[in-house]
């Protein structure tokens, strides 16, 4: 609305953005419509990470391989999102390049989680606006 | 994980917690590959509501109308999130029904928005969990 300043992000301010955050939500396409869950990521060389175990939605991915990633925050009183658009690659969590990178990963199931889902970004875009009445917006 | 208590939550706590926050993301399907953005949504008779111009990306529901919405937020120390699937719905931002429901809602797009969203839930659930280590994964 007029009310608002919108600012297009760059792809920097992007990713500094993302790595401030601890939770997103991934949307991926299950053949019967879209589902969403929330991960807990990591950012790492461009490469957005979560773990996974084998009875994960996550799994359907690999029938379904585009997924979209979402991350929202506040900076001061601007609100900001970032989505991403890419493709998602497994990997064993045992990937001797991946030490210690995963410890500050926790799991919002029970299950184990033997797998790493890295999204590989074909597309990245974020905007970040003040509202007018950031208490309103925030539920303040 | 295991250090961890997962709960599910009942519709009623659902719907009870949706209410708590103003910021959903709405998952869709381009027909190549989903996408996610940010909402500021409306609870009001078991619908989520939110704005839309006719230039905006919920339009493309309309040839794929299933959705998938999802909300979190934190209560204490426990982290929650609610996951809805269902169909959307347009409305005319007039319907005098709506009247004076819509005031609390804002853009995150500075486009006119002569449109209401409802997203029809054909099925909601959600879970709660606490942390073991809150701070780790919030970032705090």
């Amino acid at each position: 609305m007029s009310d608002q300043t919108i600012r297009i992000l760059t792809d920097e301010e992007c990713w500094r953005l993302l790595a401030t955050e601890r939770i997103g939500r991934i949307a991926i396409e299950s053949g019967h419509g879209p589902q969403i869950f929330p991960v807990n990521h990591l950012v790492r060389d461009r490469i957005v990470s979560f773990r996974s175990g084998a009875g994960d939605k996550t799994m359907e991915t690999f029938s379904h391989p585009r997924v979209a990633f979402e991350a929202d925050g506040r900076e001061g009183d601007d609100f900001w999102s970032v989505v991403i658009e890419g493709r998602v690659e497994l990997r064993d969590a045992d990937d001797p390049s991946l030490r210690g990178a995963l410890d500050a990963l926790v799991s919002f199931h029970p299950t184990p989680k033997p797998y790493v889902v890295d999204i590989i970004p074909e597309l990245i875009s974020g905007r970040r606006f003040q509202p007018r009445h950031p208490a309103s917006l925030w539920g303040g």
